[in-house]
Parts: C-alpha cells; structure tokens; sequence
C-alpha cells in the first residue's frame, strides 16, 4: 500500500497476516456451516469461536452477536428492525443529525412508512445535548440512535450518559461504535447498550462482514428472510472465512489497543501542532478533546476541498473530504453544516484519519506538502483575504 | 479437501487460483471505491471491470447489475423491492412452491403486510404448469417468480415461455438462477427476464457476493439505505476483492462450460444406472431429462436420510438431505412434500451433488459405501419389506 493513506476512517488496508490466514483457511474450511455432515459441523465450529471473540470483546452472550455483511446493513437492521418490531409501543425515534448516511436515510425511510423522526440537534463540537435528549423522549418514542464517535469529525459521544437516560425512561438505545470499536473500550451491559453496531474493515479486518449486537429480549424484525440463520434474525449463507478475519482482527485490535492509543495519539498531536503553527486562517472541526486519537478534521479558509483532496492525491496522499459513502454527491457535508461552521471555513475542509500504518515521517511528508499545496490553493483563490 | 464433496449445490470449495489472485488483489487495492482519490478510484475502475464481465453473461447493461452480499439478500430485494414499488398497481405475487427458503420466506413476510401470495404447484417432476400459470395472472399480479433450476431436485423450468407468459400479461418475472448460472445459458433479453438473482459461492466465486440483475426502468424500492452506491439500489461499502472474486469465477465457469457439462453429465448418469441397478426399492426424483447435469437426487425406501447422511460423513463422503440452509430444522423437505413422494421414500433422501473436481474414482467409491450403508440401514429398519 501507498505510505501515504491518511484515510483510515474510510477503510483499513487488511492486515497481511489475517490476509495471509484467511486465504489458508478458505482452502480448508469451505463447507456451508449450515450443513449437518461433519465438514458443514467443523464450519460451524469456527464460526462459533469468532462469535466468542466478538462477544468477549463486547461483554455480551453468544446469542446477542448477529453477523450481517456491512454497517450498512447492522444498521438498517437495527433502525427498522426495531421500529417494525416496536410499532405497537410507539412511532417515534431519535436519531442525532450527525449519524452516517445509513442511519440518517434508514430514518427517513422509515419517515415514508409513518414513522416520526427526530434529528437530535449537536454543538459546535458535534457533541449531542443531554438535557435535549431527555426532554425529547417521549411515551410514544422507541429507539434512540446517536453514534459512538462521528466518522468525519470523530467526535466522542457519551454513551454511558446517554444509556442511562434512556434505560431510565424505557427506551432501547442504539449505537453505530463503527468508528469507535476497538479505539475505546465499549462495554454493552455498562453502558446500557440495547444494540451496537460494529465493522470489520475499519479494525484491518476484511470488508463484506459485520455485527449486530442485540440484546438478550429485545424484539428485532428480519430484513433479510431465508434459511433462518442467526435465529432467524438474518439469513444468507454464512461468509465463515470473513467472518474469522474480523474474529482475527479483533484479537489484534485488543491486543495493540494500548500501543496505538499512544502512538496515534502522539502522531495525531504533532500533526495538529504543526499544522496550526504553519498554515493561517484554520481550524480543527470536533471536539478538542473528546475525539478519536487517529482523527484530524481541518477547514482551511480559502480552499476548495476537493481541488486540494484531488492536489494532495498526485502526490500520493489521500485523504477525504467526508465520508467516503457520501463523498461523490458533493452535496457538502451536512455533518459540517450541523456545526454552523462559517462557509469560508465548511468548503475547504479535510478529514485526516491515521492507522496502524502510519509512521512519523509520513506524518512529516503530509505537513510539508499540505502547506504547499495550500499556499498554492490560496494564491489562486478569488478569497483575496487569505492570499 | 476432502474427494468425497458430494454437496456442490450447497456450496462449491473456492477455485483455488481465483482465492490466490483474491489475496494477492486485495494486499493492493483495499481502497474504498467511493473515494475520489487515486487509488478510491482505481478500485472503481475495478468494480466497472467486474460489472462488465457479469453484465456480459447475462446479456446486459451495466447499469443493470447490482451487486449484493448474498444471494439471499439478492431475493429479498427482488421480492420485496417489487412488492413495495408496485404496490399502486397491486398486491397480487405469484411464486412456484418450491422455491428457496429466502423467497418463501420474503414471500410470507409480504403476507404480513398486506400482500396476497399465491404459490403455484408443480407436478411430480418439479415442473410449474404453464397454463395453471396463465390462468393465475391477474390485472392485480405484479411479480411472478420461479427459479431456473431447483436447488434439491434439479429440474430446470422452461424459463422462456415463462417470460413470454409474464410478458404478453405485463406482469415482472423474476427468476432465483443460482443453481443454473454458468451451467445453462441465460439470456436476459432472450428469456423476458426482468430480475435474476446470481450467487458467487455456487460457482467456485467465494462466499459473500451475489447479483441481481435489474432490468432498466424496472422500479425497486431498497432494503439497505445509506451511501446510495449502485444507483441508490444497495448501500454499503464495496466488498471490491470478494465482487472481483466472482467475476473471474463467471470467466472460468464460462470458459469450462462445454467440458464441464461433457464430464459431469457423464458422471452424474453413471453414477445414477450403477445405483438403480445395485439398489432395490429406490426412486430418483427430479425430471429425468429436464435437470441440472451435476444433481442425483435419490430416495431410498425404508431408510433415515440423516442417518445416512451421518454414516455417510464417516467415511468422508458428504452429501445434503435438503437445503443447507433448511438442513437444521429436520422438518423435511417442502420440495418432496410437493412431488407427493411415498413417505417411505421421502424420509430417506438424499441429494447428490457433482462438481469440477469430482472424478470417476471419486464416484466408485460413493456407488461402493453407498451401496453399503444402505443394505446396513436396511437391515436394522422396522420396514421390513424392504431388507
């Protein structure tokens, strides 16, 4: 891979030993875990210990862990699953309007089938407000949904907080950790957590896998109906060799997670430092503190984000405007729009998202042609003021 | 593994030089195609590849393949997808009775909403009634779905007159063609088709991809709602390595074709004259010409089919009862129910699936166990007519 990936928030590259173990493993362990002849057995077998790891690194049962093929699809399940299942109870949701894309248009899916939604207003640093969120929640409202840490400007929600409002008014609570799994510790029963939804390919583990976990009780209509796996909550064949890269992944993550606390932390910081030092006229979107350690957000007055994203990438650094989801809409960010960020600063800005990868000189590299390439944008810019 | 895999329409092992260049591809371009830096870029390129390969196969435009994470998902967002965007013009379904759990499955979940599913009989070969089928299209019916070729019994539906049926009524036809893909030829155009549903894992492409081919101007409501990838038809982040996967396992299926059918159809009736000749009492079910070349599928009077099928493991040789996917619930099999098989011989059947590494030696020693094991249950069976 390219020394100069700063977009780890979009995907990981796969880590090449778990590569190297899936491919070994394909070729053995091919039999559809579904299947009662003693190989479709050893199939099931492995598929059961990846659920173990999984289940331990969250503190849940077994039968909470729902393996799906994306975040996407975890959560789509979990917001319409629910709101089918909970119809009855209420029509009512809360979902804070910084979630991803597919939590943002799951809801207004479901909006189209009746259902009232409510975007959970955040600060300026992206943070969602408690006293909000208590008064918003109603008899009639069944979910709330607010993410662990936000994909673009990776911000940290508090989710301990916001488990405990809910679980004191009744009402299940629903968190896409996609950003945050493995970076921060996320215990489900003490945070209260009814639903989380994790990825595999954000954590160096293959793409094509995730999970669901759902509490024990909790009620959840399928959106995939088949053969019945996952008790009955989500059919398809299981993909087992994915399914074990992201049980791998996990292990890895765990076992690193002190490690590169530090290191990206420390990268991360000397990154900031030197950008604010270097480049004028800038500011660093999310919160000061309450961020994940491997995110930088910057807007650079004057500049256009995609031309410098596109400057940037024929050097050999990529780096994302938004989310790579939403990234060729070029709508803008609505998570930046939350922010009430002034228009000088919301259209020239980039997402710098750091990994296990990342070294200080590469860090070095970035600074360097960052501020030329900027000193460049401004000096063509029609922004006369920041020339 | 093992040379005893005789369930190759459960799932097929993974061409072994296809997971080579899966893993050496995905050490390479592990970017996100929806980013619109380089190297995001260089994966969409990828994906266009792949696209044109399938689209190739099918007889269709590119724009016209959406890839999905399983088959199951495939026909979830044919039925579902359907039923949803059409609704205004009826609530009428009309679906073969011996289809794969994931559409009768679909099929009764759209009961509940309102929906009115008819499931259409077949005869004691397997074969849906084309005048019955005439008879039950309605102004109301919007979708008529009937697989290519079942997966337990094998037999192959004449397809083209059933798109011309659902054509001349103005009424969708979707065809499940995950069992007949690469091994009979399917023209979208030529067939009338409006969906069809592909699988990877069943032609030697690794677990975790599928299509579904959607003809242009054909509505579709989505089931996964998010970063709006393939036209807004399926969100989630691009499984690329696994989508590449399939489309060099489409070029190989295609490139084996005449040799595969020549080997396999060679293999599968020898198998079949040894066995009606060495074992009294015993009923191959299915069409006996209009069938999948690589599917036996065989009742054996006065015998358990899942004993023998665990006898069977011990000596290595693996063979389904039913579906994999159904093999768990141990309700028996729908699809016999509906040849209204003899109890006596529905409850010993097995299904006999060949594929491309299966050899002639590979299949002697089947006919040998096999023949075996039968007598053995035979003899310790409280059916006694039949020792």
């Amino acid at each position: 891979m390219s020394n100069y990936f700063f977009d780890y928030a979009s995907t990981t590259p796969i880590d090449e030993k778990i590569l190297k173990k899936m491919y070994l493993f394909d070729q053995k362990y091919f039999a559809n875990a579904s299947s009662i002849h003693q190989i479709g057995q050893e199939s099931f077998n492995f598929l059961q210990e990846a659920r173990t790891t999984i289940a331990r690194s969250l503190n849940c049962q077994l039968e909470e862990i729902i393996f799906t093929a994306s975040a996407t699809e975890s959560n789509n399940l979990a917001l319409k699953g629910i709101a089918l299942a909970y119809k009855a109870k209420g029509k009512h949701i809360l979902v804070s309007q910084i979630e991803h894309d597919c939590i943002l248009n799951s809801a207004l899916y479901l909006k189209t089938l009746g259902y009232e939604i409510e975007f959970l207003k955040v600060n300026q640093f992206g943070l969602i407000d408690l006293n909000n969120l208590k008064a918003k929640i109603r008899p009639d409202t069944i979910l709330v949904s607010v993410m662990t840490a936000n994909n673009e400007i990776g911000t940290i929600n508090p989710i301990k907080q916001i488990g405990q409002i809910c679980k004191s008014k009744n009402v299940l609570f629903h968190t896409d950790a996609c950003q945050a799994y493995t970076k921060i510790a996320i215990d489900v029963v003490k945070n209260n957590l009814d639903l989380l939804t994790l990825s595999s390919h954000k954590i160096y583990g293959p793409k094509g896998v995730s999970v669901l976990y759902k509490k024990n009780n909790v009620k959840l209509i399928p959106i995939l109906h088949g053969g019945e796996q996952e008790n009955n909550y989500r059919s398809s064949t299981y993909n087992l060799t994915a399914i074990m890269g992201l049980s791998w992944a996990v292990t890895k993550a765990f076992k690193l997670q002190k490690s590169e606390t530090l290191k990206l932390t420390h990268l991360r910081d000397y990154f900031i430092t030197n950008i604010v030092k270097k480049i004028k006229n800038i500011k660093l979107n999310g919160h000061p503190t309450k961020r994940l350690y491997n995110n930088a957000h910057f807007s650079f007055a004057g500049v256009e984000g995609e031309s410098l994203l596109l400057r940037l990438s024929h050097y050999g650094i990529y780096v994302s405007t938004g989310s790579a989801c939403s990234s060729k809409k070029l709508t803008g960010s609505y998570v930046l729009k939350a922010l009430n960020l002034n228009p000088y600063f919301a259209h020239g800005s980039i997402r710098f998202s750091f990994g296990r990868l990342t070294t200080q000189s590469d860090i070095d590299y970035l600074i360097k042609i960052l501020t030329q390439e900027i000193n460049f944008l401004r000096q063509i810019s029609p922004f006369t003021k920041f020339k």
